[in-house]
């Protein structure tokens, strides 16, 4: 892991990024429709790092990733009709799902673009909810490009992955309810693709207990988030080949503003620490993370456990009380990587 | 699957069961020092099945299987002097984990006799927790015989698996804890081996709703419980070869008494269903079940879902609820059995 350069002391929130007021709401709007996910603990792995561990488990969440929060947000946001209009939308994977399951609850068409090299699982998943892939070359610009095309000829409204404020807001009710459950933790931390996932989790966790430390987590080859907090400029890779097939997106202007003013810091993880880690978590927890999940976890397995957060200790001597976002458990059976761990 | 023919009407619970006080007993005993697990759904299941499904999730249980329930409640329901000598037992796995877990929780020492063929990863596990393994052939007379041996040699108390109503009550709190939490189920279905999960779910389950339907579920291929229920008379293995290694056991009079008296009947699945059950579970629920755990699910899955239970409809007109526990999660990622199905 590396950290960025310490950054200056961070000053309040801004009026314009989502409120906890609109992170309630966004809850409200979504908690019929998915799962409140369980927060599970594992000793071993609290003995592994050092610290007490809770894993907000969203990998157990409906379409199997938090991004159901943010979509059913945003969609369920639209009048009558816009909605009408349909959907369309650019992922690698996760958030197509979502959109695609989210947009059939609303009854509204969904056209998702999805890079050649998503995973086949995912490419399943997002036509059994009934999207309509359409594929383009595996690059930021290529997904964009045409979405907007996309955009232009069915007049369907656009629901960005993560540079949008509903999104955040949905994203942010899982780090709310891990904070409502466990009042007390010392930091929290959540990997970082486009980063609605860490600012979402950042502001709910904050809303809640406004003293919390939080990290992203990111893998050295799709390393966009660490260098733009080091640079204090917004960098974006235009392509990336981590195994975190989630986390090959860059930061938007939106987001990067978020991380800035709440977020510690980005830890930065090999490859073969990803790997190590998700089959760690499936040999001692039991559940299925897929790799971008355990970036997540990498950090506080890997070296000197939490110590590598350079946290001061509680003031009750008590263990650091860790929460950890598990974003999502979408793998090929098929196609495991323990055979290079 | 198949189901024996149908027995006469259950007369009430005998005295000399355990309890539903005992039951309580061993729950306030063990809680502090297990998981209370959670019970997840999955709205693609319940559409496979056409019913709405509970699911117990043991194989998140500390040790990962339920075992760690009984064997926590007979060794922490021993005198001090009892529990000085040590504890001896034999099990293919699971409770050979927990025994030795337990055991350490106590501060004794655990002596464990396993087949030759159980799983590394459950010898493993063993060994991590303390425990002194003692192999023999894989027969259940081998078992009993060198277990004799060793409690002769040392003077150890024997927690036998499941032959016993200190387990069998520790076994019964997994439903006792999902009847609290979903009170209206119509059935529920746990696999069998010797008898203690599915004699303690009985239990655990009718003290809280004395209406409820229990179902066994058993490998064709390790089909003593089957075999004595249908005959009336109990049936051993002396060898069995199922895939789903936690179930290779026979009865014992003590469970096969509360069965008879408590269950509604034994459904048998077959070895290609176990695994496609097992795939589609970790699939789409995102966590690792272990073979025993898909046999109890099987049922419902395969041919034509929960008609297979011939229950009558419920009253008000909803989908059946039916609890499931899923036993444990212990399965080696290096022995994937996915290239079968």
């Amino acid at each position: 892991m590396k950290l960025p350069p310490k950054l200056p002391p961070k000053p309040v929130q801004e009026a314009d990024f989502p409120s906890p007021a609109a992170i309630a709401e966004a809850h409200a709007r979504i908690a019929p429709r998915i799962h409140r996910t369980p927060v599970l603990t594992s000793s071993s792995l609290d003995a592994l790092s050092g610290a007490r561990l809770y894993f907000k488990c969203e990998n157990l969440q409906k379409t199997g990733s938090f991004k159901i929060r943010g979509a059913t947000n945003a969609i369920f946001s639209l009048s009558e009709q816009e909605a009408a209009r349909g959907i369309v939308t650019h992922s690698s994977g996760n958030h197509a799902a979502a959109v695609a399951c989210a947009a059939g609850w609303r009854g509204v068409p969904a056209w998702i673009v999805m890079p050649r090299n998503a995973p086949q699982i995912k490419c399943r998943a997002v036509e059994a909810y009934g999207g309509k892939i359409t594929f383009c070359e595996p690059a930021v610009s290529a997904r964009a490009e045409t979405a907007a095309r996309i955009q232009l000829e069915t007049g369907a409204v656009l629901v960005h992955p993560y540079d949008d404020d509903r999104i955040i807001a949905g994203q942010a009710t899982a780090a709310k309810e891990l904070l409502e459950e466990v009042g007390d933790l010392d930091a929290v931390l959540a990997p970082v693709s486009g980063g609605g996932l860490l600012s979402g989790t950042a502001l709910g966790a904050k809303g809640v207990s406004p003293e919390i430390r939080v990290f992203g987590c990111e893998p050295e080859r799709a390393d966009d988030a660490y260098q733009s907090m080091a640079t204090g400029k917004l960098q974006s890779l235009e392509k990336s080949d981590t195994i975190a097939d989630g986390l090959r997106a860059s930061l938007a202007p939106r987001t990067f503003a978020i991380l800035r003013r709440n977020v510690e810091g980005i830890l930065l993880v090999r490859e073969e620490e990803i790997v190590s880690t998700m089959r760690t978590v499936w040999e001692r927890m039991k559940i299925i993370i897929e790799p971008s999940s355990a970036v997540a976890l990498a950090p506080l397995l890997q070296r000197s456990g939490v110590a590598e957060l350079h946290l001061r200790p509680r003031a009750d001597g008590e263990l650091l009380k860790i929460g950890i976002i598990f974003s999502g458990g979408n793998v090929d059976l098929a196609a495991l990587p323990f055979g290079l761990a």
